[in-house]
């Protein structure tokens, strides 16, 4: 079965506008001002200036170029205050995530583009010495997905209403914090191998007053084959773009981490999100085949087809595999279910 | 006078399809293989092999990479070849000059971006620190001018028939060589301050059998406001984004150089384009914030616009500037004509 979850956007930015975006987008992330400005409310110079630790004069004459942009529009000055305010437009909205896939691609991925030719003589040795800024690939992945894939795994979790839901490669907590947040009863697990995102987890967790409904565990996915320990009772199990991480070097370790989701639970729900290679749409294909070229050769990954996926997830013993598409070219949701409900 | 010159585009592609087409241009550029893959015929994998020096799987791997995005599809293969080969669609030459726009944001600019507070907090400092590279910059200006403003400065200076064509900030002399061999009768004259654009604009002559018709001078544009001697007879003129680099700073000496200009021959006609700041329509507000908001605050320059420039070829003795608008948001070209024909 294949839904389609693909929202397609009614008009697109040209080329030229999207490299302006990009560039005034990219220069506020390191201003430190996106995150402030995307707030649909009034912001004034001031609030940005002591956000940012920017003269008010240079944040003045960045928002002004914003305000030139179409990005945000000059609101009503804030009472008692006598500099201008601004209040982000749509057209903000539209091209953070717009440009979330550019930086993605330029910026992100640069190390890599840049020393192309060293990837194919010495892939070993170049993916040592040419690393990606792993802040820079979270902010990038965090701005497609806000639009391109969160919002399709949020609505399919809380469908499921899960009292014990995991989330394998949490990294901030991000999805894990909604959706205990959307349903009071439940308790949630988080697995992440950073230790920097499992820190910013709990802070996270703290923050949302989620007590001990959520535990964060410092550990590698594939430390669940062996002891799926923290698996026990979940419901409701996630990956979201992490599980072709294993694919091809731990591809035993893979099968037995499915297995050992399986097994968790007579009724645990597997919801995978990841992208099959080389996908053939009209409106699919360049950015896919961008993404599987880059995961192939340059990462050492290999991106499996929804054929593969379905028969992976089978061989696990799931008994029936649900394939939906994202917005993000070639993202497909697995739905794997257990004991059919 | 207001002419409109843009080329509308009938579609845009979508802001991941040109994330896609931009990863895989720009690997392909590092691979030395866009130049290649453009021309219009058919390239097999043993010649792209040979161009590029790398080994023939690891080139049918990336163009069977870019056949799947559709920027290739497969012909037939070559006499007595086993191999398959390869031609360029025609959504490859959109995707080249969408990706010029992209790569000069976030490749060739992101030195600036990238360290972005610095240049609030000290720019002189931040100015030596963090250049660009010229490559990447001449390259991606390249993609973008070829359907953006080449044809447009082209067309306006074949249509004025010159004998003698002075190009000021000449580069490689691209515009020089089309211009001469279109023009049988014609000399040039280049002037340029960098030591290699002078080097390539001397082989490109050579190469274009131009002989003794084109001289090419190695020197900054400043130094003809005090030798005028190279513009002497020159009856069509062109600077082409290269006037803005004398503002702030030398804005005495752009002057004196435009006087010169003007008296270089009675009938002399300057050909000026360049970018106007926050130029404010719908199609370009987005790129000519970014352009403007880039060269004020992390270059230095002062974008200046129409009225300014209208005024300042007419103080310089200039009867008559129309004005048209090119390709690339922002962008202007002014026709300053001396007497009237």
């Amino acid at each position: 079965m294949m839904n389609n979850l693909t929202i397609t956007e009614p008009t697109h930015f040209s080329a030229p506008s999207l490299a302006g975006g990009a560039i005034l987008l990219e220069i506020g992330a390191e201003y430190g001002l996106v995150d402030l400005l995307r707030q649909s409310r009034t912001i004034s110079v001031g609030e940005a200036a002591l956000h940012s630790g920017l003269p008010p004069a240079a944040v003045t004459q960045y928002l002004e170029a914003l305000a030139s942009a179409g990005l945000l529009e000059q609101a009503e000055a804030m009472a008692g205050g006598a500099a201008p305010a601004y209040k982000g437009t749509a057209a903000l909205a539209r091209a953070i995530h717009d440009v979330g896939y550019l930086s993605w691609g330029l910026r992100a991925c640069q190390p890599l583009i840049a020393n192309a030719r060293r990837f194919l003589v010495d892939p070993g040795q170049a993916r040592e010495d040419h690393q990606r800024d792993g802040g820079l690939v979270a902010r990038t992945s965090q701005w497609m997905g806000e639009q391109s894939f969160y919002p399709h795994a949020e609505e399919t979790i809380l469908a499921l209403r899960p009292r014990h839901f995991v989330d394998l490669g949490c990294g901030s907590a991000r999805l894990l914090v909604k959706i205990l947040q959307k349903l009071p009863d439940s308790r949630g697990t988080g697995i992440d191998m950073s230790s920097k995102a499992c820190a910013d987890a709990r802070h996270a967790a703290a923050g949302a007053d989620l007590g001990q409904r959520l535990n964060i565990i410092e550990s590698p996915i594939q430390s669940l084959a062996d002891d799926p320990s923290p698996l026990a009772g979940a419901d409701v199990i996630h990956a979201g773009f992490v599980l072709h991480d294993l694919m091809p070097d731990d591809e035993a370790v893979l099968d037995r981490l499915l297995a050992a989701c399986r097994e968790a639970s007579p009724k645990a729900t597997l919801v995978v999100v990841d992208a099959v290679p080389f996908a053939k749409d009209e409106q699919e294909r360049l950015f896919s085949a961008a993404f599987s070229y880059l995961h192939h050769g340059f990462m050492g990954r290999e991106l499996q087809s929804e054929m593969a996926w379905s028969e992976r997830l089978a061989r696990a013993g799931f008994s029936a595999v649900e394939v939906s598409k994202l917005g993000i070219p070639g993202g497909r949701l697995f739905l794997a279910r257990g004991k059919q409900h």
